[in-house]
C-alpha cells in the first residue's frame, strides 16, 4: 500500500496520491513522506487537506518538519501551528533552531504565542512541559445537558473530550466528570452532583517520571496539571505517557549498558554521536581498570609459583559481574516502578545476603566437583578458587543491591550505578580475596 | 490518611472507616488492605458497597484475592464476579488453584461461565487473552441520536465508551466511532456517515508485544480484537497495554542480565525463588569460562616468561564487555521497540564495525600513553596490549551488534543474547588475540 503511494508519487499523479493518502491514518501518511524526495514532500504536503496535514506535521521526523517549515510560506505555517495540538506545537519549536522558532512564532496569534512561550518555561521533563492546555473545563452549577452544549460547542479543538475538569472560582480545580458519566447522566442533573472530587492530578514542576508512575497506579487516560495554588493549567493525555514510560526505559537501559542516554533512534544516529556517546564510560571503567592490574602486579610472586591460578581469574570475574548485575537489575528496576523505596535497603540487603548464600553454595560446590574431579585440579587450588568463588558472589550481590540504594539516596541516577561500575569494585575486592586466601591455604 | 484508616481498622470502627474508605480511590483502598490483618480484610470488604468492593478487588494482589474467596460465601463470589470486567476477572481466575476456580466457576451464570472459558482458552500472551468482551457496538444504520440513546441504555456495563464499534453482519467490524465524534455530530445523521473505516485491529493469537506496539505507533486508547473472519470478539485498552510494556520491559532487563524473567515484585519474592531464577544462567556462564580459562592454561609459557602480561587481562576483558553490552543493548533495544529489523543487519554491522573503529583507536591510545609513558611498561607489551585492545572492542561491538538478529531471525529471545553470553564469547577470543600478538610482538 505506502509503496504503491510512492510509486504514484514518483509518477507524480497528483489526484490519485492524494486519494490513495486520504484512504490512509496519518500515522502512515507520516511514514509514507519519510519515504520520498524533499521536494516531493512539501509538494504532497500542499495537497493534503489542512487538518490533516497538521496531523501528519505532529509525526514526522524533526528534519522533514524543520525542511517543511523552511519551504513553506509564512501563511502556511500559521496554518499548521494554529492546528497543531498545543503539546505537539511545544515540542516541535523546542527542537528547532532560532530562525525557524522565530518564523514560527512571529506566525502565530498573540495569544497562542503567550501559551507556547509559558510552555516553553518550564523545566525538561517536568510536568508542565508536556501537558497541553486543550481540555474542557466545565462549571459546577452547569447542568449536563449544558455540559454536554458547552462540549458541543468547544470539544472540537481539545485533545480529549473524554475526561472534562470542573473549576471554580480562580479555575481551581474543584473535580472531574467523565463523558461517560455524563451520557449516562440525565440532562437535569447538576454537575456539582455527579462530580468526582478525588482528583488525582500533578504539579506544573514535578518529574514526568512521577506522573508516568501515577498513571500507571490508577490506570489514567488523562491527568489534570495544577499549579501551587491548585488552579488548573494544562492536562497530560495517556499516550504522551506510553512514549515516556518509553523513553525512560531506553534511557535506563542505556546507563545500565554504560552509555550516556540518547533519544535518537539507532538507525539514524551519526557513527560520530554513537561513539561518543560510548567511549566517556568505557574509557573511564578501562582506567578504574588500573586497581584491578595493580592488585595483579602486586602478588605476581603468587602467580608465578602457582600459575594455574591465572586461569580461574577470568571465571571469577565474569561470575562475579554477572552476579552483582543481576542484583542490581533488579533493584534499579524495582526503584524505577515505585516498588522498591530507600527505606527498603536492610530489606534489600538480607534478601541479597540470603540469595548470595544460596547461589554461592551452589556455584562453589559445581565448580569444586569441575575443577578438582573432572581437571584434576590440587586439592588446595580448587578451595581457593571455590572460596574466592563464593565470596566473590556474595559480595557482588550485596554490592550490587545495595548501590542503586546508595545512589539514589544522594540524588543520582541508580541506573549508573549498574553492572559496570560494580563490576570495577567487586573485581577488585575479588582478587585481593583470591591472592589472600591463595596466601592462606597454599602458603604463598 | 492511609494509616489512620488502619488505626480505625485497629479499633474497629467500622462506620467511620466505610466512611474514610469511600472518600478514597479503589486504588488507594486496595493499598489500605494490603496493610491489614487478614481476618480484618474481610471484614472491611463486606461493609464497601458492592461495586467498590469489586473494583477493589481487582486491584489487590493475588494472595489476597484468594484469601477473600475462600472466605466469603458462594453469593458474595458470584457479586464479585458479576461486576468484575471480564478481563480482570480472567486475569483472578488464571492466578488461582484449581479448588478456587471451581468455586467461582460455580457460582457464575452459564452465559458469563462460557465467555470465561473462552478468553482462559487464548494463548498466554495473545491478544485475546487479555482483551475484554465489554464494548459499546452499534449499527451503521443507526442514527447519532440513537446511538447515543443505545449507549445510555448499554454503556454501564462497558469497559469504555469512549470508543464505539461498528459492527455489521455476522458480527463483522465496519469501523470506529469516537464518543467524541458522536457528541460533536448532529442527533440526526447516521453512523454509516461519520465512522472512520480506517480501523487499527488485530487478531486475537497475534502476541500481546505486537498490540503494544500498535497502540504506541497510532496512539490508541483502545482497540478492537477480531477473529480470523474479521468478527469483532474484543477491545483492548490502553490501561492495560501500559501495564504490558512495563511487563516486557521488566523481562527484557531481567534476560539482559542473565536471570529467568519473572513477573513477581522484588520484595514478594521468597529467597529460594530468586535464587532459583538467577542460578540457571550463572552456572552456565561459569562453566563456559571453562574455555577462557583453558585458553590461558593453554599459553601459560608465554604467561610465565612475560608475568606483567597478566595483570591486562581484566582492563580488557571488562572493556571487551562493556562495549559489547553497548551494542547489543542499543540493538536489543531497538528490535523491542520495532525500530530496527532483522533486514537492517547489514546496516547494523556497517555501523557497529565504524563507531567500533572509531572508540578502539581512541582507546587503544589513551591505553598506550597511560601504560608506556605512566607506567613505564615496555614498548612490545604496550604495543600487544593495545592491539587487542583494539581488536576486542571491535570484535565485541560486531558480535554484540549482530547476535541479537541473529537470535531473533532464528527465532530466540534477543534479548538472552545479551551481555553475559556476548562477553563469554569475547572474551575466549580476546584471550586469544592477546597471546598470538604476544607472540608475534614479543617473540614468545
Amino acid at each position: 500500500m505506502e509503496r504503491r503511494i510512492v510509486d504514484l508519487i514518483n509518477e507524480n499523479k497528483v489526484q490519485d496520491i492524494r486519494n490513495e493518502l486520504l484512504e490512509l491514518n496519518i500515522v502512515d501518511i507520516a511514514n509514507v513522506l519519510e519515504e520520498v524526495d524533499k521536494h516531493q514532500l512539501v509538494m504532497i504536503f500542499r495537497i493534503l487537506p489542512k487538518d490533516v496535514a497538521s496531523g501528519v506535521f505532529a509525526y514526522i521526523p524533526v528534519e522533514l518538519q524543520q525542511h517543511l517549515v523552511e519551504s513553506i510560506t509564512d501563511k502556511e505555517v500559521k496554518g499548521i501551528i494554529d492546528e497543531l495540538f498545543l503539546d505537539d506545537a511545544v515540542d516541535f519549536i523546542e527542537e528547532m533552531p532560532a530562525n525557524i522558532v522565530k518564523k514560527v512564532l512571529k506566525n502565530t496569534d498573540e495569544e497562542l504565542r503567550k501559551l507556547i512561550n509559558q510552555l516553553l518555561n518550564y523545566p525538561d521533563y517536568s510536568a508542565g512541559s508536556i501537558m497541553t492546555v486543550e481540555y474542557v473545563d466545565l462549571k459546577k452549577e452547569m447542568t449536563v445537558k449544558e455540559a454536554i452544549g458547552h462540549i458541543k460547542k468547544t470539544g472540537v479543538d481539545k485533545e480529549t473530550i473524554n475526561t472534562c475538569y470542573v473549576i471554580g472560582k480562580n479555575r481551581t480545580l474543584e473535580g472531574v466528570v467523565s463523558i461517560r458519566k455524563l451520557i449516562l447522566s440525565n440532562d437535569d442533573q447538576i454537575i456539582k452532583d455527579i462530580l468526582n472530587d478525588d482528583v488525582i492530578s500533578i504539579k506544573t514542576t514535578d518529574d514526568q517520571e512521577n506522573t508516568a508512575q501515577l498513571f500507571k497506579k490508577y490506570d489514567l487516560t488523562a491527568m489534570p496539571v495544577v499549579d501551587n495554588e491548585n488552579r488548573l493549567v494544562g492536562i497530560i493525555t495517556v499516550d504522551d505517557i506510553v512514549d515516556i514510560i518509553e523513553q525512560e526505559n531506553t534511557e535506563d537501559l542505556q546507563k545500565m549498558a554504560a552509555m550516556q542516554p540518547s533519544e535518537e533512534e539507532y538507525l539514524k544516529t551519526g557513527v560520530f554521536e554513537l561513539a561518543k556517546h560510548r567511549i566517556t564510560w568505557l574509557l573511564i571503567l578501562m582506567l578504574s581498570a588500573t586497581f584491578t592490574g595493580n592488585i595483579i602486579k602486586r602478588f605476581e610472586d603468587v602467580l608465578q609459583s602457582v600459575v594455574v591460578l591465572t586461569a580461574f581469574i577470568p571465571m571469577l570475574m565474569d561470575t562475579g559481574g554477572n552476579a552483582g548485575s543481576q542484583s542490581s537489575t533488579l533493584i534499579i528496576r524495582g526503584l524505577a516502578l515505585g516498588e522498591i523505596s530507600m527505606s527498603d535497603a536492610l530489606k534489600v540487603f538480607w534478601k541479597e545476603l540470603r540469595v548470595s548464600v544460596v547461589v554461592g553454595l551452589v556455584l562453589a560446590f559445581v565448580n569444586f566437583l569441575r575443577i578438582f574431579y573432572l581437571e584434576g585440579v590440587g586439592a588446595m587450588v580448587s578451595l581457593t578458587v571455590c572460596i574466592t568463588l563464593f565470596m566473590t558472589v556474595v559480595l557482588a550481590k550485596v554490592v550490587g543491591g545495595l548501590l542503586p540504594i546508595v545512589a539514589k539516596s544522594v540524588k543520582l541516577d541508580p541506573a549508573i550505578m549498574a553492572s559496570p561500575l560494580i563490576t570495577t569494585i567487586v573485581d577488585a575486592f575479588s582478587l585481593i580475596i583470591y591472592f589472600k586466601t591463595a596466601h592462606m591455604l597454599i602458603g604463598i
